[in-house]
């Protein structure tokens, strides 16, 4: 055998954390953690750092205080603590400005860098190194395996973003991600009425059927956010939360309903105190296949695609087509 | 960045296929197709190959025609087409007798090599290259990431092995997974009154909690199964299987209840046509952090592990201590 | 007090039975029987008797082979033996045609009366007597209380009738039920448009929050079936029975969602054998009150009392306003 | 006929309320309010008013800060208001001592009675006329048919009494109960050692399978309360309760499992502030049958009827032989 012959190089390991921009921080205090059960894990003034039940690591969602709503950073960890400096170098050597994250620069996280993805522009942040935290007692569980219990509408973890970038720049930003970032291809849909451009992709570094989903913004602005998606362990919590949310003065986007993509359960809100749409997503197949084919949906079965029964996707004016939130620059 | 002095050499990517022995072939296959809703991809005489809906290979489990239940062959694909070869060279480098399977020993699957684990005698085989059929029209699904309709008690999937191996080589056997096939200790028990032996290692190489799990058999027994279990998506597919099953005449094991260990949905029944025990599975949490500490679980809290909530599993008498099957040699 | 006076007068005691004509007895048998899950009691050339795997009496549903699609008979059990009697002179009393069918007119079922409401000409029986026979072995559940085992998508019991009549006698007739045969109103919606008249109407004998319903048909059609309804227990059975019927080629309507009325979950099929649209239902709240104040949505409300949440149906070209099935006549 | 003799004597409605003392009103509080979602519709200092999110009526539980854990009162719902002087006058008859309760006398309630069941010595109370408070602006349900919005575990409503006495009086007891306050029996069984003898009975004036049940105690003690039973509306709720409650620090019985008895689920805890046995309940059948046939569970068919899956009730030394709850007397 000829092991030197192969290096897979640096690659990313899981979609970490975002940090949102929020302009009302103490409403989306109360939906995050109240509502959806997430736990504060540290606060200071004018950010705050939050988990869901499942996860050990010091945070995957941070809200941040600001002027505007916008996504600050989509941040992903790396396999092997060199794998940030292997993709600085990568990055470099490609030409893309990166800025050196010092540790601490997001609480409880070690070095990290920084850059937008070329032709989308949203700003990406890679780490390895952070903090496990214990929760505090009262609220810790008994389970080894879950950092605090289960509360609110139970969010046990960070499932995945949705981006969107023009219809211009998308075949071009998609291919990036797969080729520079090691993001592979699942499930995809073309343009009908444009069939060479990327409509949407939904891409993957685990086996989640997608860590970071693209798609194509028809207002054609770049570096957007569609939705980023917390998980919830069965679709009737997805039912459950639905009952919870009717009944409250926050804004209720589609859902619930499963996708055919993915076969997923989803329900689509938003957060009060920012309007980022968040998902509240469930199930869903694993693909554990090292060679799994990319499945392209077809024009006429896209409606199944986005929705296979629930309350369904509008595609002309609903989830796809309104309000998207824009994502600060290189430097914030 | 220095690439050529890094090789993480062949890789398992998943736990792909069981090869069980049955008595009874025909109530195997009522059990397995017409209650638990797999699919019956081929038959020949003596043998049936079965998949879940949401599996779009040939097939995740043999049922084979024999005198005596036992488990032919534990199968796992690979990462990459030469992992085969280079599993094959450096088994053979460990002294480790290899045998080399050609295409289509398993119907539908590509060159495999077979071995026993070293001191716990299990009969594995690795392969990479397996074909994907599609289902017949009448059961095919309109979703292309399902093979065929959801079906029956909704088995979608393989999920994991669980093993035993005696106490007196359970230490060596479960080291060796892990040094020379890559598997992850995610969480372990070691034995309360033997503290330095392990009684239970969940093991993976996937982001599943565990693809296997070895646990020593007090019966001081190699080579036994404990339980293949199957996925289905929803805990509530769990409880809906026991409500069935127990109006059925077969044996009933133990569940519903969740485990501690990985927070998954269980309900252990076994095989009318073999007494293979079979557990549903569902649920549990996903691995992705790059950096997981194997989680020890300390004999106070041995219980909660075993059931958080539900039918206890009775670890004198019950599930563990009980009936197991045994396993084929190298040569079947 | 004077126990000894004591005559309650005649009463309703449950929904009991609907005779569907269907153009495909063989079609209309799969999607009741093997789809849905209930049992063939009894079957004779042309017509065949089902119950529900929890219904202990001989049937819930009669299917009937007829050149057309229609219902012949809307069934309701009375509280006691003599009530068909009582029921029958009172409605002679009040100059309504009343036929008087023998025992086993309809299998199983003992002397009945049949007249159609007024306003309406939705074709009423009343009977008391009906076996109550043990499902074959095979499938006889091991619990007493359920006649067979719990099958295919689960159905459990007939639930409710959904009818319409014109807009100019739903007043009349909606007030025919609740004075004569003591359907209490439950929730009701008054016309939008035309405050003074019925647009639809939710009442019951039982705990339940409809036995009956009663809507306006914009088409100012009489004597049509909009679904009738069949219960599932759990709200996750419904999720199953979509993921199912979403895959099959029977014409799917409207579901998964949760009506604000009843607060039940919902979704809407027909079957393949005579297009009569089913609902499968399941929870909702119980009316124990003795003194319940019938509930009226406001047509600002509607939407939200139509679909909660889920699939929303459609009032202007869904649910309500499509095809509805025809009923028999009084001599059939 | 002659309608204007009508006259069904008195009847009992519904199971209306449970009047539990407890000796930490804080930790009782918290329990039933913050924990399990009722709402506090009404408190004082040393007594608390509280419903499910489903009950329109004032409460369904009363918390009474007190000494000793104890039942103050079972109330009962009659189906007129002239019932509760007809109840007073028949047991008055049957030389019954029989107390009358103001107005007010529990917060919102009109006038009552209140007796001892004679040979179980259980104190009831009778009444009609109760208040339907809405519920404070902030957590009123947008549903009419909701006081409030889902919260906590999901507590909808008050389900059923189960109360125990001496096996030496239990059969005096459950006949007197069917004779004299029309409860029906749904299911029951006799002792196994001794056949003569009610073991447990299941009885109710709805179409719930019971909304009383009474129970030999072995310990030979009368008027105990085993537990008293609140709704959830789906079974996988009393998971995602089970889930929880593990997590805290209170006392968890048996569950989740599912009755044969009913073919409910269960979940059996105890409020940590007066360690009264609450049963978290959903599901089951209803009984709309005229003419139900009470089902008799044969010795062998026992445990099968406490557990038909999950956490198994002990019979021995479980959920009925260990701790129940006096009750008060007649003056309290």
């Amino acid at each position: 055998m000829t092991r030197n012959t192969y290096d897979p190089g640096p690659q990313i390991a899981q979609a970490g954390a975002i940090n949102l921009g929020v302009t009302d921080l103490t409403k989306s205090l109360w939906f995050f953690s109240d509502l959806l059960g997430m736990e504060i894990v540290h606060q200071d003034v004018g950010v705050a750092y939050l988990r869901g039940y499942q996860e050990l690591i010091h945070h995957s969602l941070v809200l941040t205080q600001q002027d505007h709503a916008r996504v600050n950073a989509y941040s992903f960890r790396v396999a092997r603590k060199q794998d940030v400096e292997l993709f600085h170098d990568q990055l470099v050597d490609s030409d893309i400005e990166v800025l050196q994250l010092s540790s601490g620069h997001q609480r409880g996280r070690g070095e990290a860098i920084r850059f937008l993805v070329p032709w989308s522009e949203h700003p990406f942040e890679l780490y390895y190194d952070i903090d496990k935290p214990r929760a505090a007692e009262s609220i810790r569980s008994k389970l080894p395996s879950s950092s605090s219990s289960r509360r609110g509408l139970g969010v046990r973890r960070i499932d995945h973003f949705n981006v969107q970038t023009s219809p211009g720049t998308i075949n071009q930003a998609e291919a990036w991600l797969r080729e520079n970032l090691g993001f592979k291809r699942r499930e995809f849909i073309m343009m009908p009425d444009h069939p060479t451009t990327v409509m949407a992709s939904w891409m993957s570094v685990t086996s989640q059927m997608h860590d970071l989903a693209i798609g194509a913004n028809r207002l054609e602005e770049n570096a957007r956010l569609h939705h980023v998606a917390f998980n919830l362990e069965n679709y009737h919590d997805v039912l459950t939360a639905a009952d919870r949310i009717r009944d409250l003065d926050i804004e209720y986007g589609v859902g619930p309903g499963k996708h055919g993509v993915g076969q997923a359960m989803y329900l689509y809100i938003h957060d009060p105190g920012s309007d980022h749409r968040v998902e509240l997503y469930s199930g869903g197949y694993q693909i554990f296949d090292p060679d799994w084919d990319p499945i392209e949906w077809q024009p006429a079965d896209i409606p199944n695609g986005m929705t296979w029964y629930g309350d369904p996707i509008d595609l002309s004016v609903g989830s796809r087509g309104r309000y998207t939130t824009p994502s600060a620059g290189l430097h914030g």
